[in-house]
């Protein structure tokens, strides 16, 4: 693993950073829009019909809860450049509590890597998984659990911009930041207005979802961050003859050890950021990550693990791809696509 | 009003349709991007600490539910021609139980009016109001109400595509559609994977948050449709200064006749579809329109009210903007707003 770090690290320095230089540039698209794909439909039965004012001073509706309901269905915005360079489409998946926004304008205002990768050539997909975000969630009915919110401490405390719990404050002048950190502390107050609420019972409708996508879509570059390391992976093992790169950001969760050798044909990038060893959770998260990729490995595939503090790029957070240097970044998992073949 | 109907008539007839023109050239943006604003932070107490596994075979995280939340942020996603037309932005506010997806992709995969408006030069904000889509929405405590949820069959029965109720079914073949509707019938499916769930009692939230964003973004037009007809005349009414013209879609809300004045010196233009009087309640919510418009006349105003069937217009549905006719529509509202000195 030495070697190929080594390698990637002179790689990245020897190309120029990917956001200063384009940001100020038009964007030209070919095509741009959105769709919702999957999810089913379910029955809701025996319960009371109400009379809703939908809206101060609207005029009453009946509305009788029982029937038919469309549950579980993922929404997915897409950006195709004129001047198309990735030779597949790369389909961005965002992490737990959040939504595709993810991938947008930083929480402080600068590009994000959609806007990048799009100026790079890649026919971009940013989907919000099912249950949030504009792909909706089910009724109580449906999944029988009650979502789950994050107060504006929380992914401070948890995404390596604090030092751990007690680091968030109120007021800015009192929060314990991770020294050196990169993450733009300044727009913390906006990426807590990025949080949507979340359930923990609903892995099997987004991976529902995740797998229509790929059918549609794919053969594609999947690129997957923090939660989606278990959807990625695991849609990847399923359907691995449609996945031809993988770029996996802090992937919190890996696919499944005994399934690994259906990646060995998919050229993978796992990317984690710094001072993991300050957390509670994240080196087993890591290993999780660590240990997967060795499973794919030892199956004759080709992963490439880089621990970004490892290659000289300092004070990394769990949001990479918000972090003041998200450009650098991009740059680095260009660069590796490129190696890869991806660009043509 | 005749007289009114007539010129629009005759100039709405004369000019071409936007959309079949112009769906295939490339869309070049100066800028595209996204933020949230507005929203408050509420405080939750008393509550007992969690562990979840944040996703299957990740590892156990401490959720304490107790502390400060950010709630009632709206999302904003925009796009800057580089062929900037349009004098002012152009705000669009979707209706009810839905999110900025309306004017998007339309769900039977023609251009909606977003990319329409885009291409025709106007910077366009599109939001998802608040308790929606990627706005996301406050813990039960915060709001203390439940959402609720649509059924398959409930806005086939009230938008005007079916003919009221019992006309929704599952078999496409057994659907009672209205003769000569212009609904995409077969996207019907896809047009309610667009639904997301809605509180009735988050109004204030809601105007709150709009008000943020014209104290941002504007002066500006407003484009906004169904429920956001109480939203966006209520904005109007307290900020008429930054509001240089209005596109009421078919507004099942109007604004306080008390306070029409504010609008007398903002153009307004008011469009209604077909078969208002098939229906229960459009007969009374489309009154609702015209008298507020009536109200905003009498205080010196100039309001246009347009049905759309009067100037030769047939067959729309509530969703003008997904029906299949979008770029006419798009069209006549175009024309308006030049014929108004919105366009350059």
């Amino acid at each position: 693993m030495r070697k190929i770090l080594l390698s990637i690290f002179l790689s990245a320095a020897a190309i120029p950073a990917m956001s200063p230089t384009m940001a100020g540039e038009p964007i030209v698209l070919r095509e741009m829009g959105s769709f919702h794909i999957g999810g089913r439909v379910v029955e809701i039965s025996g319960k009371p019909v109400k009379e809703l004012v939908l809206g101060a001073g609207g005029v009453p509706a009946k509305i009788d809860p029982n029937g038919l309901y469309q549950v579980e269905q993922m929404y997915v915005q897409y950006f195709l450049p004129q001047n198309r360079k990735g030779k597949y489409p790369l389909l961005m998946w965002h992490g737990g509590g959040l939504t595709g926004v993810t991938y947008e304008t930083t929480p402080d205002g600068r590009e994000g890597w959609m806007n990048m990768f799009i100026r790079q050539g890649w026919d971009v997909y940013n989907s919000d998984a099912v249950e949030r975000g504009r792909s909706g969630f089910a009724p109580p009915d449906v999944w029988n659990s009650e979502p789950n919110f994050l107060t504006k401490a929380n992914p401070f405390e948890r995404f390596r911009i604090g030092e751990g719990p007690g680091s968030w404050n109120a007021d800015p002048a009192r929060m314990k930041v991770i020294p050196g950190n990169q993450f733009p502390v300044e727009g913390y107050d906006n990426f807590t207005k990025q949080i949507v609420p979340r359930w923990t019972n609903t892995d099997a409708a987004i991976i529902a979802a995740y797998t229509a996508l790929v059918d549609k879509i794919c053969p594609c570059v999947l690129l997957f961050h923090s939660q989606a390391g278990g959807f990625g992976f695991t849609v990847a093992q399923s359907r691995p003859d449609k996945i031809k790169a993988i770029v996996a950001v802090e992937p919190a969760v890996a696919g499944d050890k005994a399934k690994a050798g259906a990646l060995k044909n998919i050229p993978t990038l796992v990317v984690y950021g710094d001072n993991i060893p300050l957390d509670s959770r994240w080196p087993k998260m890591r290993q999780l990550g660590v240990d997967y990729a060795e499973a794919v490995r030892s199956a004759g595939g080709s992963v490439d693990v880089v621990n970004l503090p490892e290659v000289g790029i300092k004070g990394n957070s769990h949001m990479l791809m918000m972090d003041k240097n998200n450009g650098q970044i991009a740059d680095l998992i260009q660069k590796w696509l490129t190696d890869k073949g991806m660009v043509e």
